[in-house]
């Protein structure tokens, strides 16, 4: 027995060691805490009738409606709320300042969501629907907890933007709320940037910053979307990946055309697109466009050091989402996001089992996304993209290409684009980037997983190309909550968790 | 002038010598040419009233209600008719007897039509609409003709099945009202065979046909599916191409993930799926599956100078469907629909463009078609193709792959397919053959196009191959009627032509 006792020391010595020393949470979390284990139920009310709000950017009377709760319920805390307007979606605004406080924090979410496919949910998206547990472990649907009771920290609240990005807006009021309630007092002026068409790729965000620049100062912007690490443990970013998508359509012929009539005569769209798609990376996943992977601004020592340091999560993600293999040739997951990246969206192509018709596609679309990393901007990589599509062959073009055009080119593709955001990194060595890992560590008794950037892309990156303005991601909602996919959902404990966090920053020395 | 002259009746000498020599049409032709000219809004009418019955196989409510209108309109002519029931939707069926006939003709066409998206129809697609030309050409709507009135030869009558296959059933019984008002008598027994489920793939059709073997014997079956050649000439063809499809569906993780945080590291489906399919042909067309051209049976001597003879309209083809370039590797369409050939129906992975997601698509599905040729039946070719996705790694299975066979294999396909049909060819130099060849010739004043087989898969093929009577096939409408695709439609010189030539083989010597 004394052998084995003496292994697992060390070993529980050893994980200490490389995630940092663990202590116990401080008073202010205990708290905070304590405040959300007996306001479970006014906490999920609230947060639920906000998420029975249709958010999807494009529907502008909805975004409208929640911009509208938002700022009443940012009014309730005593936050002077606005509106900012631009372009697009509204921006709520608000500020609460603390006398005498020599430090702003910014914190920013985003209160709308990704459009929906009801068909493919299991309840309505827009009904929010709590559950013993996730719909693939089998979790029941249950009550809302009433006054005094509590949920199980396993239950998870489904509803699209349960995670992506409401949850933080929910839980900066209940943490404001706790904080009140146990007389403790914020140590900073903050400032609320709520954005509403993120989803939508933030398209007149650069401008809403620009025009109403004095208004963002802060010593740091806190970005509160994306899910903590995959082995639940709290993570602090510190940048993230820029994006670009681009919609590329091929042309057959100018109709839909009987296979058996004109089939292997006529060429047929979608194996057009088929063999343009394939030839953008190769089985390993790498991307073949040139140049892709051109022009990377390297990663400092602390940032390798920090990627070295993540726990690896590989094995028990290939489980969780049943996956035999990897892409990546071998690297790890925590590398690849550290490098620029093509996924396909989507493709569509006339229609498929029960619904084909026997005819030759005249038309096949797929969107596409790039990942973008420091030094590669989001107009040269989609250049190298439409350039890579021309050396396949095709005429590229912005519009619907004419009759003309068609008896001209064998090959023609559509290529049409927004423009995307650029990466950003703010550098981990920063005082206000030790402050912040400090007040996340002493909320949650043990040292996040430090991230260098975030996989997936967020305005953050707009701001700090705007501002120049310190940029940290402190994201609280689970990894395994279907963002961006049906059945979007938020795991509880996340929940409190994240409560708790936001209290710590809001309160941090 | 002499010179230019004697060059133009050379040209027109040599083309009369390619196209068979070119006469009058008979007396009981011109009788019905003038019967119909007379009668255009009687039978419009009639026409629009059966077109107005939805008519997808699936819809079995519709369906009946197409068999109904469609008995009444026999047992109008004096045809007994009744429906033969089988596992799905029933055959019309009757026949009119000729006293002392020593010959018995089948004549068979379809009531059911390929599924519609209404939302790609300009009009909807059983709500039949006339128009002045085709849509493409700027065809505008106009009233149906009233009694007395004239319809323009070019007019097109738009709605899902007005080519295929209605238009034959309704031209039969408008060729018997025109032959009962010229007093022109039937030669031979007739018996209609009217098929509910051919563009669903025919499926229970076999089995129908065995269990009513002695219902259809006959001297040779007349297939009134399909169009007439692309030069608007009349074509007779002896054969057609077997088909079999298969919906192919590959997997990535087990839900849709955030292509951000997992993109190029978790396998993306719709790219996974991009490559399978690209591996299936190469640049020029040619399909790169093991096997998938060999065991061909080789045409006869008649058979390649039918293919030599048919008049080439692919230059002409490619300007009317905006092709500046086709498949094949240089060889021509009449050539090609002589291989057998592989088609993408349509493909399918989440969305694109504006309801993109960036995720990473969990599933990618494609349905292809391949048609088939005499000497290659559907199983072998489904089976080459199975072969094919094995040898590009993937574990092939037929149901939704459970997680734990998830975590085995990097690659899974499901294959699903029915049992599709197989190829028929009559010999050309059949007595039968040639009777219906002059009929026809009669009946248009010149000679058809000769085709040893159509492109499309037609049940001719089940039907030969159960009954093993020969099968001829005089199709009637025109090949630009967008046939299984939006904006079906008829032309209508195609109608009147089509009365006239099937009255002929109603009444052929």
């Amino acid at each position: 027995m004394t052998k084995y006792k003496f292994v697992v020391t060390i070993a529980l010595a050893m994980l200490t060691g490389i995630r940092g020393a663990a202590g116990p949470s401080s008073d202010a979390a205990s708290a905070v805490r304590s405040y959300c284990d007996s306001h479970q139920a006014a906490i999920l009310r609230e947060f639920a009738e906000l998420l029975a709000i249709p958010n999807v950017a494009s529907d502008a009377v909805n975004i409208r409606r929640n911009a509208a709760l938002i700022s009443s319920m940012m009014e309730r805390r005593g936050i002077a709320a606005r509106l900012i307007e631009g372009k697009g979606s509204p921006v709520v605004f608000g500020e609460l300042r603390k006398p005498g406080a020599t430090r702003t924090i910014g914190i920013y979410a985003h209160y709308d969501g990704q459009p929906v496919d009801p068909a493919t949910w299991t309840t309505p998206p827009f009904k929010p629907t709590l559950r013993t547990g996730s719909i693939e472990s089998g979790g029941a649907i249950v009550e809302f907890p009433k006054p005094g009771e509590k949920a199980g920290d396993e239950w998870r609240l489904y509803a699209r933007s349960a995670s992506d990005d409401k949850a933080p807006i929910v839980a900066l009021m209940a943490a404001l709320d706790a904080l009140k309630a146990s007389r403790i007092e914020i140590t900073s002026n903050l400032k609320f940037f709520f954005e509403g068409e993120e989803e939508a790729g933030s398209i007149h965000l650069e401008e809403l910053l620009r025009r109403n620049k004095q208004l963002l100062d802060a010593d740091a912007w806190i970005c509160a979307d994306g899910p903590v690490h995959q082995t639940r443990k709290q993570a602090v970013f510190f940048g993230c990946r820029g994006v670009v998508s681009a919609t590329i359509t091929v042309y057959g012929a100018n109709r839909g055309l009987h296979s058996g009539h004109y089939g292997n005569w006529a060429p047929n769209a979608a194996m057009m697109l088929a063999k343009l798609l394939a030839s953008m990376k190769d089985d390993s996943g790498r991307v073949l466009i040139a140049g892709f992977y051109e022009g990377i601004e390297p990663l400092g020592e602390d940032e390798k050091r920090a990627i070295r340091e993540m726990p690896d999560s590989d094995a028990q993600l290939m489980r969780e989402y049943g996956m035999a293999a990897a892409e990546g040739a071998g690297k790890s997951l925590a590398e690849l996001i550290n490098e620029p990246s093509l996924n396909v969206d989507g493709m569509r192509s006339e229609d498929i089992g029960a619904q084909a018709r026997n005819i030759v596609p005249p038309e096949a679309t797929a969107t596409v996304d790039m990942r973008l990393v420091k030094g590669i901007e989001p107009a040269r990589q989609l250049q190298r993209l439409i350039a890579h599509i021309e050396k396949q062959g095709f005429h590229v073009v912005k519009e619907t290409p004419s009759q003309e055009m068609r008896l001209k080119y064998p090959r023609i593709a559509r290529v049409t684009s927004g423009d995307g955001y650029q990466a950003a990194r703010t550098p981990m060595s920063l005082p206000i980037c030790k402050q912040v890992i400090k007040a996340v560590e002493e909320s949650t008794g043990s040292r996040p997983v430090l991230m260098p950037v975030l996989g997936g892309s967020a305005p953050l990156a707009v701001f700090a190309s705007v501002t120049g303005i310190p940029q940290i991601g402190v994201p609280i909602v689970n990894h395994d909550n279907n963002q961006h996919s049906s059945n979007e959902n938020l795991r509880l404990k996340n929940l409190w968790d994240g409560i708790v966090v936001l209290a710590g920053l809001m309160t941090m020395k």
